[in-house]
């Protein structure tokens, strides 16, 4: 068993284009996991994440502030305590309108290992 | 794309023995997430999960409340914001010894559809 702070995890800048965006892999390959990953996101007030699509999917718990997500062509207020999935191949994008930061998980399957976002 | 709130999607009690506990699948099969599950557990002071083991892997983060995980033969305690990685076949089980409830998330990969905790 595995059991730490989530931010015990070094907070990394995700390789894609990006703004104000950092990423903690809090599960993953390097523990055993091997059917799907947690990372915890952080935006910071007018940033925003990568908008794309790609095969895999996103489960997603908000933890901490408001913001917007874009799905299906229109952006979407979202608070704590939200759950968010975005299906294989959906066009998305996550950003931070607000002045405090937004604090969410997004876990991904194995394939996603091997990319960004 | 999915948004809703955790609270909307209804709290079962699970089919295992447990004591004080509810979980509400907030993402699945239902939503086409074919690969792994999103649940939200609470479990009332006192209150208990299964001790038990199976062969998939448990990913958990502690959104509220402070209990303790029974993992390598040991109790170990837990708070808001740790990250907890069962992985499979190890024997398992989260209690709460305090006076406030507790919740947490916790993703299971597909297999574990069929099966409960």
């Amino acid at each position: 068993m595995k059991l730490i702070h989530h931010t015990q995890v070094p907070a990394e800048v995700p390789q894609e284009e990006a703004r104000g965006v950092t990423v903690r892999w809090v599960i993953g390959q390097q523990d055993g996991a091997l059917n799907f990953a947690m990372r915890v996101f952080e935006v910071e007030p007018n940033g925003y994440t990568p908008r794309h699509q790609h095969p895999w999917e996103h489960e997603v718990f908000i933890l901490e502030g408001h913001g917007q997500v874009l799905g299906e062509g229109k952006w979407h207020d979202f608070g704590p305590g939200d759950v968010i999935y975005i299906p294989p191949q959906e066009e998305h994008q996550f950003r931070n309108p607000s002045d405090w930061s937004i604090k969410f998980l997004c876990l991904v399957p194995a394939p996603a290992y091997c990319g960004a976002g």
